[in-house]
Parts: C-alpha cells; sequence; structure tokens
C-alpha cells in the first residue's frame, strides 16, 4: 500500500500581518513546516500554530530560514558556514521549545526559501544547515528537494525528499526552473491527477515525455494563494480515494 | 560558612559589534547571564559564549528583553502578556538549544534592562514572564531583584534575589533610583567593602545610615564600562579572601 | 460651505504582507498617512502608494512611528527625546525624498498608533515629535488629537485635530477610551449620520447627551476591517450629498 | 597642484554599540561616508555625525547599503531591481533630510559593502542603485571602484573613483582580491609612500611589477582598526608635505 506525507508552509504572518489560512491547512496535511522568525513567523504565532498542530496530530517541522524578514526569505544571501549553523541551531531550539511547551516536539526540519534553493546546490551552506541539525538532534530529518546537495553533507543525517504536484520536472527529476515557461501546472485536476500518480506509482511524467521516478516520501502543497487550500484539500482527497495512506514521515 | 554567586551580562554585542570582556568576565563569575537575541546576542555570540563558559564550568542563564536592538532592552514596551510570555518562551529555547549544543544548558532565567525593572513592579508582565518560565521547565530560577512583583506572581517557581555592591540601598532594602544622587557607589575600595559586607553578614548601610539585611544568592557585576572587569576581579579576590564560597545559585 | 479633510492610514503592509486596500481607500479620501517603515510601510510599498496618491491628486502625509515592526507600532515606548526626534526626522526626511521622486512631496505628520496616543498626554513626547518636524520643515502641520499635548508644546507649528465618526466622546470632547464601553460605534447608518454632523455643524453627541463643538478640519476613516472600505465610500458620499465640500487641510 | 578628496566610513555604530573614531577621522578627512541606517547608523548617530561633520566642514556622501544589520552589510543578497532602488532612494532621502536638519545636505553616494563590490560587477543591482540616484538628484556623483560596472549603467550621473593606498593593485588596475596574498598592504610607511605617489603621479605599482594609472580624485581611508586613524593622519600629513591639495570632490 502507498504510503505519503503531506506538508505545507504554516504560521508565515508576522505580528499584524497574516498569510494562508493555517486552521484550514491543519486539516490537510500531515506535516506543518512552521516558520520560526527569520523569514516569518513571531513567538506568539508559532505557539498559537504549534498548539493547533499538537491539537490535530499534525507532525511539526522546524521551517528554518535566513534572516530576511522584509524579503520572506527569498532572498540568497552569503551566509559565512559558521554563522548559517549558529542561526539555524537558533530557530531550531526556538521552535522546539515553543512546540514542547505546547506538548508537542519539532520532528523534522525543512529549510525555507531561498535557503532552500541554495542549499540544493551548494554544499557549504548545506553542510552548515546539516551540521546544525547534527548540534541539535541528529535524529531529525531533513526535508528536501530530491538531488539536493544536501544529501551528499548530511553525514549521518536522515534527508527525506518531497515532491510537488505542481512542479513540472525535467527527465533527471529535476524541478523545470521558475524562470522556464510551463515550470507550474496551473490546471487542477492535471495537478491532483500528478499527485496521485506520484503516491502510487512514485513517478511523473517530465516535460519531454519521459517516465521519471521520484521516490519522495512526502508533498508538498501550498496554502498562500487563491484556490490554494481547495486545491490541497482535493490532493488530498483523490490521495486517500486512491488508497494512499497519509502518514507524517517524521 | 558564607557562599555567594557572582553574575554579570555577557554576549551583548551583535554582529560586528562588540560590548564588554566577555571572556575576562568568565574568569570571574559563576553565572552567566547570556543575551538572547532580542536586546543583543546573535546565534554566533551565542554559541560562543556558551561553548567558553562550558569549558569553564560557568552556569549559562538566559538574559531574556524586550524586542528592542535599537534601544538594547532599555525601554519599557507596553508588551501584551501573551505575546511577552511567548517572546521569553522563544529567547528562553533559542539559548538553552544553544548551550545544550555545546555541552551545558540553561540554569536560570533573568530578564534584562526595562523588562527587569516592568517586572518588579508590573504584576501583569511579570506573571507573563513566570508563566514562560514554567511553560519551558518550571525547576529553572528566575533571577530578580529583592522585593520584586515576580516573587508575588511566579507560584511554584523558585525566585533568587541578587544584589548589588556598586548600588545604594533605601532603608527598606530597595535600591535608591538612579535618578537620584548617589544612586552609584563609584570608590572601588567602597564597592568591594559593601561587596564582603553583604556576602558574609547577609546585610548593607542604608543611604540614612540603617542597616539593612539583604539576604541576596546573587550578587551582579557589570564588565561594560571602563574598569569594571578589574573592579570584578577585587570583588572576586576579596570575597575570596573573606572565606566567601563562591558557588553558582543554580 | 462646510469643507472638510477625509484621511486614513495607508502602505501598511510590509515585505510580502499586506493590509487594508489602498488602491480602493485612495478614491475616498483626501489625505493619505503613509507609514514611514518603522510600523510598516517597506521603501518599496512607500513608492508604490506615493505614485498612486500623486497620480490620483491625494494630498500625503508622513505617518511616523515608533521602530515597531512585531507590534505595529501599538506599544508605547519609553524612547528618549533625542532619539524620538531623530527618528521621527529619518521617517519624514525618506518618505519625503520617495514622495518627491513620485513627483509629490510630503504635506503634513501624523503619529502613528501608540505614539498618537502618547503625543497626546507626554509632553516631552510631544516636543521630540515637534522638535523634528520643525527640523525639517516648520511649514509642515501636525495631524492630531483635539487636545493633544501637542498643542501646548508645538510652538511655531501649525497642529490641525481631526474626528472621528465611528467614536463616541466625553461631554468635554475628548475621545471615549477603547477601554470603556460604547467607545467605538458599529452601526455603520449612525456613522454617515454622525460624520455629516460633524462635518456640517462641526459637532458630535456626547456619551452623555451633551453637545460637543469638534472643530476638526480633517476626518479619519479607517481601511483594514471588513467592510470598512464601503463604509469610507458611504461617508463621502454623505459629505458630497450634503453640499461638504472634500478638500486635503495641508 | 595635484588635488585629492580623503574618505572615510563613519556613522558606523548602531543602538549602544560604538564603531571606529568618528570625530578623530573628522580632522583627517574631507568626506565622510555616513551610514543609513541598513547596515549601521540609527537615527540619533546619523544627526550627531551630519552635525560634527558640518561644524568642520567635511562633506557627506550616504552610505548606501543592503538591509542588514546582523551581516554589516557585508553580505551579497539578491535583492530585485525595484526593490532596491527604493530602499536605496529610502536611505539617502532619509540621511538628506537629517543632513540639512544640521545645515548640510548629502553632496553624494558611495554603495556599502557587499553592495559595493556587486554593483562593480551586476548590472542589473548597479542599474538599480543608480536608478535611486537618479530619481531623488542626478546631479549628487556616485563614488565607486574604477572600472566598477556602475561606470557602464549610470547613464546622465557623474561617477567618481576612489583608489585605496593600503591595497595591492593588479596590472589591469583593478584591486587584488582580498582572498589572494599580499592583497592589503600592512606596512604603514608603504601605505604613506604609496599614497602620495597615487595624488602626485595618479599611479601604483601593480603586484607584477608594472606601472598603473589610477586617476582617482578620492582615497579611501579606514578608521575602524586599531592603528587605523594614526595612519590615515599619517597619509593626510604626506599628502600636505608633497604638496597635494585636500578637497572633497563632491
Amino acid at each position: 500500500m502507498a504510503v505519503i506525507d503531506i506538508n505545507a508552509d504554516l504560521g508565515e504572518g508576522f505580528g499584524i500581518w497574516e498569510l494562508g489560512d493555517d486552521l484550514a491547512l491543519l486539516d490537510v496535511i500531515t506535516s506543518a513546516n512552521v516558520a520560526c522568525g527569520f523569514h516569518a513567523g513571531d513567538p506568539l504565532i508559532m505557539r498559537r500554530v504549534c498548539a493547533a498542530a499538537v491539537e490535530r496530530g499534525v507532525t511539526i517541522g522546524a521551517q528554518v530560514s535566513y534572516r530576511d524578514l522584509a524579503g520572506f526569505g527569498r532572498r540568497e544571501m552569503d551566509v559565512a558556514a559558521p554563522e548559517l549553523t549558529a542561526e539555524v541551531l537558533y530557530q531550531l531550539a526556538a521552535l522546539d521549545g515553543i512546540a514542547r511547551a505546547e506538548g508537542g516536539r519539532v520532528a523534522y526540519v525543512k529549510p525555507h526559501g531561498a535557503l532552500y534553493n541554495r542549499v540544493a546546490r551548494d554544499e557549504v551552506q548545506a553542510r552548515a544547515v546539516a551540521e546544525a541539525v547534527r548540534a541539535y538532534d541528529a535524529s531529525l530529518p531533513l526535508l528536501t528537494l530530491p538531488g539536493s546537495a544536501v544529501h551528499e553533507v548530511a553525514e549521518g543525517l536522515t534527508v527525506v525528499a518531497e515532491c510537488f504536484a505542481d512542479r513540472a520536472y525535467t527527465a533527471s527529476g529535476r524541478l523545470v526552473s521558475r524562470r522556464e515557461p510551463g515550470a507550474v501546472v496551473h490546471d487542477a485536476g492535471e495537478v491532483v491527477r500528478r499527485a496521485v500518480r506520484m503516491a502510487v506509482d512514485g513517478g511523473v511524467v517530465a516535460v519531454d515525455g519521459a517516465e521519471v521516478a521520484l521516490r519522495a516520501r512526502s508533498m508538498c502543497v501550498h496554502g498562500d494563494t487563491p484556490g490554494a487550500v481547495a486545491l490541497a484539500r482535493a490532493v488530498r482527497a483523490a490521495l486517500a480515494d486512491a488508497g494512499v495512506a497519509l502518514e507524517p514521515f517524521a
């Protein structure tokens, strides 16, 4: 029987500002990537999201980021390795303490935004992030892109790959860059069909028509655009209909 | 035999900026109040200070603050209680995680600057801080001013009072406000004599000449002014000469 | 013929986060209080709001604040006067430069949130704000609460009082505190009727039934709650129907 | 007769933290690159530095930066062009307003740290910075590295090149990267001799022994390392002894 986890970014407001519908998403996902205050998420939001996740049995992950509220962590930064390690450790520990105060705990780590993309190809930053996880709790898995540089450098850590039902793939199993046409699949029905294929067969049809194996234990859904929550619900329902078990990976 | 702890604020630089001589102070004190990033202290500084404290066997405390880098946490802020609780919890957890990565742990909590003064008289904020400590680890003592409102509201927590050898006291055992003349004792010899008196007899002569009992288990020394480290060393030496045991309270 | 200005807060998003419907409000108001980056508003938002205001002939004011993104400038802070003056001057100059790059200019200053309330009763901070305006351009009016301490200390500056159609007033012409029941008028029809009364007669019925004169040259409307823009539009339409001229005060 | 300007970075503290000796440097330099709050420099520091510069007749420049207090603006960031333009405009306008309140004005713009290096080779960011200067006041010169990409894209603006007496040059007139051995000249006497050569002959001996023409109208000196102010003073004295006129370029 096929098994998959559904993850999404949560707690991405800050102060008075809100983003996405956290409570609606918590009914769809099995793993919540909770922002830790560096790209979004203040301590009170973090506490509320953790409490709501614990209440619903959703697994909590630390969505660690560059220190960049103004850019929502979406701008690559040349942060030196010792500093990046310390910053990831800080965020991870802060969220874990808050999660524990609410009866839960951080069960995995997922880099956010530009850091997610950077550690997929920059071994120095990838190693810096892995070092933080190892220093805090080496049993925590890292959730990343398949083929990410993190896989090469995260010695002793568990690395879990995720897939995206709404993104196009190359024949080598990489995401088509958002700068290319057709990088994002906009048709909801198509997204749902791809999600089921990925979960049941572990595969996807690449942009050139080739069959690609993905082997992702988690599927990422989005919640911050119009219609996103409805689409996430449709994906979850279709996975359940196809007999796929929805279970957190961590 | 008299026993006292010596505490000081450490890790109060930020990024390129330094403040005080952390390494010199670590040879004088028994407890380090480490800044947690809200008034000072970035994650890398926190990590280095924790490593140095662990190496020297100095106890680590979380110096929690209002979110105010520009004002160094010295400006009172009307932060609502749930937010203040979450902010203190965040800082405490972040530092504890970093300390544990270095082989230590946070053993107590001390509010910083304006928050320290505010919780001495504002029960709402005092309760909010106590609530954060309780939520994280109710066994952690809070280090505060004698007579602080924290003592009234920190049900279930241990509250430890500290004394200041370089500050004048009123007949009721309160600190003379810095706005009053004579609030600070500037003569180094006098500071050293007062320190020994406080540790050996548990008392001090108030500004009106009255004998006041202090019963403080910890003594705060400063490190960020010229001559401060030398004075702290002199205090430590005099305490040792007087047969006072220097031991962390936590 | 009665004349009034309608002002509202604009540009109060930050980075990825949005707040309110700036473009809709620009069609209702005659003066835009543009956030300057300290409680909300990043430089790009500021530039876009200024461009849109200039395009529509809406007057631009600097909505200056405490440095407090996390609290949206709604928490009182004990900022020392020289620092507050410099911070207000910084925000005012930054917005004016941006407005000028878009073909406009800052024509008035309005303190935001907690600073607005604080300068209404704290002469030290009121004087600090006035000093900043005087240092930058003494011809710029300050938009404040009637009876604000600013009126006492803003020597040489023009101070303009504003009124609120959706707030209850005391017999002495002060706003009923939001902590009191009935402080806010929720009925849309009632708000519209009060707005017309204020503009045409310069008066309002206080909570105790007394007639109070207001003499406000500007009326503040809100845009960040559901239904707020629709209500603002209704107020504007009713004022126009009543023959009130809508003109900026600055 | 040879003429040169001496520039240095000033106002690079933040809140409680200090960096460098601004007052000592103001007696050495003819142009002050004043930090604008994004990598360092709060509004009060900006005001004090501007007042001191105006008092001594030192020209004020805006030292604009990425938004990165934690990294002191030394980490490259992938900021999108419209945002970078708005951020530079914001900083420039804020400092100019403060300078004018002190009787001076901003007379030029110099990018700081990672932005300085980035605009030397990245035409997109270079154009974004130039666009901000053009939008604010196209008569303000940009102070940059010789050969910087800024020269290519700053159409309609004046670009002024600066030289560094303590840095090694390649045969093509570029700075030797700090990652290479010998990039920095440490011998004070040698730095002074090079400074005089650069100012009098407009040339320098490159690392390979070749004679290189520099034609820099300004010379950058540093103030934030031990001995830096003394070295800056020695450079100034030697330039004066050699009959070089010290005059601001803007």
